[in-house]
């Protein structure tokens, strides 16, 4: 037995972690731009990086490492220090070079513009003002932003049987290359929990299939994505199952929120694949759904379009067929098994369902046990604006 | 030796072809909105339909018919009587039972919105009005267009060296879920080439490849997606390589046609990919980059946002390496193997290009000798009204 509790505090919340965020000058209106995340003591590490054949230099930096422990992130924005070769790595080396001693085996994160080499200096004489006594989680949260309009923070304490008790606190940024196979997003966990980084590993791959592989903005799969889940176990306590259950609410909750801040998004989508041959075809269609531009504009639209929806499943190559197939918004079937629902009332029905901030999709394919569930949202007119415009 | 010369007349030019559209009161303002082709005598036919699941009653009801000849296609536009179920099929029956009795083996193609039954008694009423002797091309190619802002017609005459001739003519539908693998895009071609079903049949296959395929406004697969292509040997004339090539050149130029049409496309742009490991990789990496909503925009908002292109070949899964890459905007290199070439001089000169209406992205991927080139379109304001208020 154990209870989950929220608590405030952030990326901070757990035992021995510190943190916060410093304008560097990266950005040019001095809004914050670099944050710190620092453990007094070493670290396990748990991550999952991008699959992008053009992973950024961050990540080239971290991998080459090895297996290793660390107590020290460094993360900056407006800059991803992604394909930039190996100039890219060396700028890592010496920006964490004039770290204070107290970094140990410190890693660095970042997320902004491709292709630009870092801001060198501007991030080492930033780096100077960081105060690693510091816990100022809502400002790290800050720092890491690029064009999310809130920031994403968290943390749940978990109370066990015997009186012991743990804590993960996290952040994010995110808000739009959000995809099925992870994101631009940065993610950073923290934990007092007593566990070992392999099965830390484990749990975290588990659940990153359905949490953030599960959200999609745009269907683009970024340079820099990074999970990064560091756990100090100054708490003496720990249970796997309580701890991938407080894991899962924690990453559920930033995927849907990175989701609902998705570039030029009114809406939130939850789309529920049931009845599918098995769970990989369920996740193929769930994941076809939230990333069709058709289906993101009709939702944009309020217009419960469900053939739309249909052709998109029909598209997506899972098995399927119209006289098995079962849609709904919420509880209003608009097509069921080849018959189409569809009439003024029921149009009027689903479409005040669709004026919502978050709804569920439900669609049955009738053809086996396979489920799946997978979050998105509409595409609008900002969504255009903002990827325009992106770099001036 | 062989002469192909452009000629007008479009989906009419070939001899024996007949064609038009009327206003049968299926779109609400009076506008052509069914059409006919019709051949004096039999065609053999080759075609090529979505590879959708749900795919539509006049494709289910094509292909029941097994291998057959046919002298007459009927079209309509604004219903796609897809996802109608058995009773779809049953409409089609019943209405090209009252066609007239030089309609032999007739079928249908429809296009519009999905889900909704056909409106059988205006269809009929308005089939009556057909005359079959008439050649009005143009009328035929009004009356399939949906969101399509021109209608897409060619023809050509391949004028063989022993001084016998044959004739293509064409046309065609579709501005949106054009997609790699085939798009709502109806194409009808005609032809009065001595050619057998079977060759016309591979023919076609290949040539679909690089020009529909090839093709992406959304990366959206329709219900209703139909190359139809007849031939009724009335020249007496056949050369299979003349004949491949006036093919291609007409599916190559409806392709562009149908991308330059995108809805709220202001750019055609193609991407030609090399250097990939084989020319499955590099069909990958091209169909990848035209539908990444990250190009689209960045290309909508004229920005030479390079990285994005790096990292959308990247993400797509092939193999690629950023030291090997190099990425051109028509003749300007903004990236070549490591070197970020990027400087304000550059940067002026790719935002030119990107001015144009028409223009090529270049991207070598240094790893073999693939190559193959797609063509696609940006992503603006007008993409997102249209399909947000498609069925208002």
């Amino acid at each position: 037995m154990y209870k989950i509790v929220q608590i405030n505090a952030g990326v901070c919340a757990a035992d021995g972690f510190f943190a916060d965020g410093i304008s560097a000058g990266l950005k040019p209106d001095g809004a914050k731009d670099m944050a710190f995340v620092y453990s007094d003591t070493l670290c396990e590490i748990a991550s999952v990086f991008t699959t992008n054949k053009m992973a950024a230099a961050p990540i080239h930096h971290f991998k080459a490492k090895g297996t290793f422990q660390t107590n020290f992130v460094l993360i900056n924005s407006k800059n991803a220090n992604a394909i930039t070769g190996d100039v890219g790595v060396q700028d890592i080396n010496e920006i964490l070079a004039t770290l204070p001693q107290e970094a140990i085996n410190p890693v660095m994160s970042s997320t902004g513009v491709i292709g630009v080499r870092l801001p060198k200096e501007k991030i080492i004489a930033g780096a100077k003002h960081f105060d690693f006594s510091q816990k100022n989680p809502h400002n790290a949260a800050k720092a890491i932003m690029t064009t999310d309009t809130f920031s994403k923070e968290i943390a749940l304490r978990v109370e066990l049987a015997d009186g012991k008790s743990f804590t993960l606190g996290a952040m994010a940024k995110g808000a739009g290359m959000i995809n099925p196979a992870m994101a631009t997003m940065l993610c950073f966990m923290t934990t007092d929990a007593d566990v070992k980084a392999q099965e830390m590993q484990s749990i975290l791959n588990r659940v990153t299939r359905t949490t953030f592989n599960a959200a999609s903005v745009d269907g683009d799969t970024s340079t820099n994505d990074t999970v990064m889940l560091l756990a100090n176990a100054k708490s003496g306590a720990y249970d796997a199952t309580a701890f991938e259950e407080a894991l899962h609410a924690i990453m559920h909750f930033l995927a849907r929120e990175m989701v609902r801040d998705g570039e030029g998004a009114t809406k939130l989508v939850t789309y529920e694949v049931t009845g599918a041959k098995n769970d990989t075809e369920a996740e193929i269609a769930a994941k076809a759904l939230s990333d069709s531009l058709l289906v993101k504009t009709a939702l944009y639209g309020e217009d419960p379009n469900w053939g739309r929806i249909a052709s998109t499943i029909g598209a997506s190559g899972v098995a399927c067929a119209q006289e098995k197939l079962t849609i709904s918004f919420e509880d209003v079937c608009v097509y069921e098994q080849g018959s189409i629902y569809f009439d003024a009332q029921q149009e009027a029905k689903a479409s005040q369902i669709m004026q919502r901030d978050a709804f569920s999709i439900l669609c049955d394919l009738g053809q086996g046990n396979g489920k799946f569930t997978a979050f998105g949202c509409d595409l609008g007119h900002e969504y255009v604006k903002i990827n325009a415009d992106y770099r001036t």
